[in-house]
């Protein structure tokens, strides 16, 4: 199993670290604009992996080097620029970016899975598809994952069950317009049922992110976790039901846009895209979803 | 953390190697009625866990060593003497057993919890209560739990998701009156609907346990596993949702009697019992087996 | 990665619950003598499989099954008639299975590698490699890996330092004329000095698979994970460095027999045998370790 | 068990997510002299646990929130101010961080292991045994293990062997008087033999700290790991031997510093210190480092 990860900032480092110690392929090549920074970071990992039961080849190179990944990860971004940048500015910074790299690697790897994980992630996921020409089944946006496990992390501390066992999602854009599909949520073996507390803590969910940044200066080790869960059950083929970005096609209407819902992840990427029975509410939300997506592209692409 | 496992026989020595293998204690207490077997379990085990990553004391002795055990596992039992014994047969077989070992050990470990492994695992949960004067939330039967895994493996080829994201229940005796909770049933983020198929594999399920036992002689690393999922969330103390066995006591108006729900455990033993919302079958269906339960404990005491 | 296991006995069982556990395949053929126990065990294994983060097959099935397997494990083994029975009459009981299933198991799979795991292992692994026409590479006797590790067990407890971290070796025959390799021992760091106390635990080490043996009936748990340590250094090609039996041409003047040595496996088998510098001691029991293993098989050839 | 990580900078944040990933602890602590980033750290790993099977609790406070920590984990830092920094210069920045938490640490947590990871490390480990009063087992410094890990993967590529099998120890100083002790090398039962490759890689891994650092910026994640993997031998108790810095009382006549030596670490701290047969170069390379690392102290004391 050969890895490549495209963009070693923060993130794309945390994730790397990550399979360093879970170790999931045999090779992991990191490919970064700055080189110089990726190989640092291959040389750093490998001291790290001689304390680990693995033997995976970690090291940095060029596209040509990505020749036949079975997955690539892209994490390229430019960082962010302020507090209030909008996913459109982000759209319009990281949009080149993407028309750069990956046409040139799905080229060297036309079998590969994708991991998108750069934002605005919904839109960079029907940007790649489109580039790439790859089978939708074959992109996996990071998408709401990471706002879902932030969600269970609140409601897990509230009723003191595991995060594992709050079957929770939050479905929809990867960004403001995001919902909580309460109608379909588990809580362990009893239905969810909505209160002022969930709704509190699903505001603090999307407020979240924005308050991570602020603190720190960045997110990365929840979008990184996220990623690797992407990851491991891809590798291991393990079929596992997440909530990710992937190409909508007729679902409520919705058609020809990439956004969050639960699908189920293997080894040949997207298996099946569930098709949850959600509230008039959340039907609603979804489709408002679709729109704002659909909007920040046509945006991003005529101003690029 | 100290871990005393009752019986070595082919149930009890796969869970103390799967232990060896997944580490979760300081100290594993083996106890047999030929002393000789579980030493030589220990001495075995201990080969066994030179090549593993931890530091756990594996040794053999009697009810004095386990003095102030954080868990106690009970496995001890009468061999099954033929398959078509009953439960009630083979809660005649164990009870002497329970009496014997249950009040010593539990006087040498009064703040321990105590998983109950044999069977009738719900009559013989319910008479260590009574023998030990322990609070009911410390004492866990392993219950449905292994019949909602075999389930859950069923439908999970079925459906081709992975087990763990099947949330479906078996509930009520772990024997023949149990029932498949469908209504609070969960894929992955799609409700469950019951079909043709899923009621095969629930009738299969029911079968399973005599199956396995027909083919190879035993039943063991389900059932094993099973404890170990179990153990696994009292010893970090994890909060994960299983269905077990535990006292009931109003729910549905079942009262007095142990039977399987989903519950949350931890490191104080059952944290809470949940009280899904059952359909009216399902809810007719708990309170048969809470009746079958109530019956053979009766029989079982007036036969000893 | 496909794994076929031959023998689902106490040793082969063991080691598929082991595999379960850590799954170290995408496939997991067993095969037995007895097909229902293969396949009562493949149930049982299933269940236990559903509560890991794992997506592997677990099946009974036919030679023709085993078709294009990466790894065979073979413990298939007639029972223990008595405790004194010799190596030689082991061997007699046992070389009729390793020629009627060995052919047709390689025939399928001309590219795996094969663990052997039944006794006397020495000799079963030369015949192994003469049955199949393999590549010695590919074939790799458990050996004094298990002698090993109990011998590392028994100085970990004297010494208060992880086994892994004792560095002694018991090399030449798994029976009666293995030797402990004092002078190329290391104890994290230190040269291990021979005492009265290592000499002692030597000669237990060499009783110890007899004092398992008395105790339980049998011996399963050591072997059990002696060989998946072995398996997770091909899987992984992790280049571990372990003392199994291989072939040995010409180091110390001895040819043409399976011995154990220190040898580096990964995905392609014996990656190299290391030549450790001996004492002359040390020379002379490796030597005579030699000649016992030869005198054995070529008693078994004519008994046979 | 509760871990308190002191300062979330690079390697701090690192050895968190190493953590989080791999829980070690039922709680770990962030403190930070910006209070806000460890904030936003605990939040963001706290989203990364909500991925993994544990139950820890990871929040950011206050030194009198560390109260009766197990293990305090010190990575306060100032940053590199420029490449050639001397270990003398970062002693005289660091020095007055150590002396500000250090006694308020220890006061809040009498029984606490420390484990050192802030540069100069032999220097500070050595000022944390003054200012606490601690008796020497339980300061730990990460010393030469991060160099012997670089060394060790370096061999491995080298001679195809896992680094774990590679028993090579970097000692002394962790700084330009650090020197491979190849007296007292195993690879995997085979005696160390130095050649032109050896002292070759010898002589890299004295320079790849810089080397890693001129490429990245700073160095994280290997010496994120060689903390993890002390942390993992003190929680479980596990006895490993390992290079590390610890006060050196009477070995080769030295006395009166830390440096590093193969240490047991455990429970308790430092179980014992190997004392090595070193080559009369090696002893006197030993005796060098002891004169280097007392005269960066008295001159860090004399500078502040």
């Amino acid at each position: 199993m050969k890895i490549t990860l495209v963009g070693t900032g923060r993130v794309g480092s945390a994730i790397a670290f990550g399979l360093t110690i879970n170790p999931l392929a045999s090779e992991l090549l990191l490919l970064n604009r700055s080189r110089e920074k990726a190989q640092g970071d291959a040389m750093d990992l490998t001291h790290a992996a001689a304390l680990v039961n693995s033997n995976m080849k970690i090291w940095a190179g060029e596209i040509a080097d990505s020749k036949d990944s079975d997955v690539i990860v892209f994490t390229a971004s430019v960082p962010f620029r302020y507090p209030g940048q909008t996913r459109l500015q982000m759209g319009q910074d990281n949009m080149p970016i993407l028309r750069e790299w990956m046409p040139a690697l799905a080229k060297a790897s036309p079998n590969a899975i994708i991991v998108m994980v750069s934002n605005p992630v919904d839109a960079l996921a029907y940007e790649t598809i489109r580039l790439t020409g790859f089978d939708s089944t074959r992109v996996i946006g990071t998408g709401t994952l990471v706002d879902s496990i932030r969600y269970r992390a609140l409601l897990s501390t509230e009723l003191q069950i595991h995060a594992e066992d709050i079957r929770a999602y939050i479905l929809g854009e990867h960004g403001d317009s995001q919902f909580a599909a309460s109608s379909i949520a588990m809580t362990g073996g009893e239905r969810f049922y909505p209160s002022d507390t969930s709704r509190r803590m699903f505001e603090e969910t999307k407020a979240m992110g924005y308050e991570v940044f602020r603190l720190k200066g960045h997110t990365s080790y929840g979008i990184a976790m996220a990623t690797i869960t992407i990851l491991d059950s891809i590798v291991y083929d393990l079929r596992h039901t997440l909530p990710v970005s992937v190409l909508v096609n007729g679902y409520l209407g919705v058609k020809d846009v990439c956004l969050s819902l639960p699908a189920v992840i293997g080894r040949q990427g997207i298996t099946r895209v569930l098709r949850p029975t959600l509230s008039d509410d959340e039907q609603a939300a979804f489709r408002h979803s679709a729109e704002v997506v659909k909007q920040t592209l046509a945006e991003m692409e005529s101003g690029c």
